[in-house]
Order: C-alpha cells, then structure tokens, then sequence
C-alpha cells in the first residue's frame, strides 16, 4: 500500500525530505496556499501534491518541519480539523523547539484527539552526498520507523516524548557551541597580537578545531542572526532540565553565545570582529 | 659558556622543564627554603641547586613557574634583590595570568630594573613522550630562544608584552571551554533520557568530541576546582580585551563554565552529575 504522508514544510530541509519520500514511491501532500513563491517552486520539484488543509487529514503521518516560531501555531490551526477527523494522521513535530514549547504543541495535538509523536533532525538536508537522521521518540514514534523504506533514516529513541528534542538540542548546543566558543577566543587572540600564533598552536594540538575556524565559521557568519535565538533556546533548556540551584551554568555559557551571534548578525556591530576573523581564516582550497 | 638558570618552580611542570636542562647540561638554581617535601624531592630529581635568594641574582634568566595566584608576590619578594644587584637575570614570568595581573608583575620587575619577558606554557610537562610549547613575548624574549639549544621548545612571538599570555589564555579558553561545553551537554541528554544516543549521534558525526567525552572528561574532573578559578581568569582577560558594550559574550560564557566546574569540584553538590558522566563515559582500554 502506497505510504500517504502530509508533510508542512515551507524550506530546503522539508522540501530534501519531500524529494526522497515521492522518489520512493509515497504520496506527498503539502498545503501551499499563502505560501511563497520559493516554496511552491520548492514543493513543485519535490513532486508534492498540493492539497487543502482538511485534505491532509487523509495522511497517515503529519509531519511539521516548520521555523521554530510556528510550530504552535501550525498545531493550533491544525487541531479542530484533526478534532473533527475519524482518523487522523499521527501528528510528528520535527523541530528545533524547546522542552517548554513542545509540551505546549503536545498538549494540543492530545486534546485534538490525534496521537503525538517528538522528532529531531540532525544534519544537513538530504541530497547525493548527506542523509540527516531523523530522531523520533513517544509510544507511537515507531510508526515512523516505515519511512526508513522510503529513502530516510529514522532512529526510534527509548525516551519518552521530550529526549528528541533533547537530543536535537543537545547536538546543537556542542556544534554551534563549539563554532562560538572559537570564534570568541579567535577574536580575543587577534585583539593582543596573538591570532596567528594561536592558529599555528591549533594546528599542532588541535588541528579539529582549525577545520572550525577555516570552515564553520565562515559558514556560521551568514546564519549567527539565525543562531543567536537558538542559542537563547538552548539557554532554557538547560535552565529547565537542571536542578534548581545548578541551572546557572548553562544559562549563562548560552546567553553568552547567544549574545556573540547577536552581534555578529548585526552589520553595524560586527565589522572589527569580521575583520579579525577575516585575517586569520584560510579558506581550503575547494571553497576559495 | 654553561647557562645559569634561576627556576622558581614547586610544581610538577617546573620540575621536568629543570631535568630538560639539567640534562642538557645547564646550571639550574632553585631556593628550597620553606618548600613541601614534595617540592624539595622533585628539585633534587631534576638536579636543581639549592641556594639562597640572593644568589639566583647570578642567574643569566630567572623562570617563574609558580600557580597563579603566587606570581606577583614572587616578583614582589625578589624585587630589592634584583634592585641591589649590578646585572640582574632577565626575568621571564611563565605563569597563567590575566592582563590585569601580568601588568603588576611587569610593573614591579621594571622598577627593579631588571628585563621583563612575558611568557605562557602550552601542553603537558616536558617527557619521553610530551613537550609543551613555551611562548614568549616582549623586548627581551629572543634572550630565550637560547633554551631551544638546552632540550625545550621556545617560540618567540612578535606581537609583544602580553601577546603570550594572551595566547595561553586562548587556548585554555578553547580546550578547557569545549571541555565544559561537552560536559554540560552530556549531562543535560542524561537528564533527558538521550544520553546514549547523544554518544552514537557524535560518534557518526563529530568523533573529536566523543575522543573529549572518553579522555577529556575523565582527565578533567578531579582538576575541575583548579580550573574553575581559572575559567574567572579569562572571563576577566575576554572583558577587559572586548571593547566596552561588546563584552558580555565572553564574561558570559566563561562564568557559566566556571559555575560549571565549580560544582563539579565540589563533592557535596557533582554526585548526580558524576552519576550521569560515568553511565555515558566508555573509557578506552589502555586507560582502564
């Protein structure tokens, strides 16, 4: 039986994940009304069927792959449809959301009566060269284990709803993290006339981290606007899964590097730091 | 000509970089008096020469090798001895301090009139298997690259006095700062029910970090309240190096990885934490 899929998913990642579900042979529905003209281009190559929105209640699976600000409100204009269906798909929400806005999106997909399942995406979209995984975890997360058939790589987690989420921010916090915690001391050594030696002891006692510096920074520069509230997230996160008393730690190394994305992202605020960087980065070979 | 050496040094570092010259065949003084028996026993390992404060004023350089904590007094305890002697040894401070700080012992060897080198030390003591990079800075540095000819790596940096405390600031800030992040991390999954799965995610994705997770950790946490001042450190040297409006990024981040290592340092407050590290830590064979 052919797989029917609804997938809410207006950017690159969903529109990757939407090519590999219909070049497998599935059934991709997508709602486009009031949707860009880069996303119905989008959702055109990646062979969905653009459907409306009582329609999807057809699907066997929804799946939200959304900016982390409209996953509730894609719940919220989802739910009296699920309500008023006699099986509605089971609803996966696959973004970077934080423990307290996901709860908030379960309990609405709960009261609508459809069955909720937590995910995570780690990795770039899917193309020739890379597969993310696809992290889902509640007592129905095995569901989506079929569309491991279908050309993704879904892993089922044994935690509970919340741990792939978790896990989604867990990764991003050491990533970006990391990318931060570089850019920092990068910048900081550039200030007292130590950047070059710095690089030059990286590459000797570290030499990951100056794949970092040479490329994860210059791909971060164009996205810190993106990261500096992800990085805010992250900073909750760890607030609301530490014990009281112990939450500082993490709150406070985040808002710090929410703080440095911010102001990368800021034009006007970022040249002397971009010029430092700019001095000690050494684009490889292929990217130059 | 045999070099005389002046080494201030209770330490395990300043104890194998004496055997470095002793061996090479340099005249290393010390002064034992009111030093542990363990300062005493490693001196006379390293072939140190026990003799009295005024007579390291012979010493054609005089290394300060000492914690943080006790560089300025050093300075301060050997500055009328260096006033009151017609050629004072350079005097080369190789301690991980602040600007702040450095300035102060810079100030003090200045007025004594003797040379002022500032220094960093990066990497384990020197061994059969390990040699750390020595950094130096300032007017007077090339005096030790004489070193490189005795057994040890000396690099002269050009950006002058500061730039090499600078660069050891920076490292810390990046080695011991990924550390902290892995940690916080590691723990917030474990809190989360996606511990394990944290670990295979980086095992495909970012091995280094697993490498930190196995190694990295388990090496850190009995030294946890040693760095916690430490991370204070360069949560000063990142403030004072941003300019003003610009430097809450680092305060920041390197205070919460302080507050982080302070509790792990603290046995009354880690036991849930350490709990979590060790389910998720696979330490390798040869270190088990």
């Amino acid at each position: 039986m052919t797989m029917s899929l609804a997938l809410i998913a207006p950017g690159a990642m969903g529109a990757a994940i939407a090519r590999r579900l219909t070049d497998h042979g599935a059934d991709v529905m997508t709602t486009l009304a009031g949707r860009s003209a880069g996303s119905i281009e989008r959702a055109r190559r990646a062979g969905m069927r653009d459907v409306d929105l009582a329609q999807l209640m057809h699907a066997d699976l929804l799946l939200s792959v959304v900016p982390p600000a409209e996953a509730e409100s894609l719940a919220r204009q989802l739910a009296p449809l699920m309500a008023a269906s006699e099986a509605p798909p089971i609803y996966c929400d696959l973004n970077a959301v934080s423990p307290a806005t996901l709860a908030r999106v379960e309990r609405i997909v709960h009261a609508s009566g459809a069955a909720f399942v937590d995910g995570g995406i780690i990795g770039p979209p899917p193309s020739d060269r890379a597969m993310p995984r696809i992290y889902v975890a509640g007592e129905r997360a095995s569901s989506l284990a079929r569309l491991n058939d279908l050309g993704l790589d879904v892993r089922v987690l044994e935690g509970g709803i919340g741990s792939a989420s978790a896990l989604k921010m867990c990764f991003a916090g050491i990533n970006k993290g990391m990318t931060a915690l570089t850019t920092l001391m990068l910048i900081a050594a550039g200030r007292s006339g130590a950047g070059g030696a710095l690089r030059a002891e990286l590459e000797h006692s570290l030499p990951e981290v100056v794949d970092r510096i040479d490329n994860g920074i210059p791909d971060m520069l164009p996205k810190a606007w993106r990261w500096h509230p992800e990085m805010r997230e992250i900073a909750d996160f760890l607030d609301t899964t530490a014990p009281d008393g112990e939450n500082m730690a993490g709150r406070h190394a985040f808002e710090g590097f929410a703080a440095l994305y911010e102001q990368l992202g800021d034009s006007a605020r970022n040249q002397e730091m971009k010029r430092l960087l700019d001095s000690l980065i050494e684009p490889s070979p292929a990217k130059a």
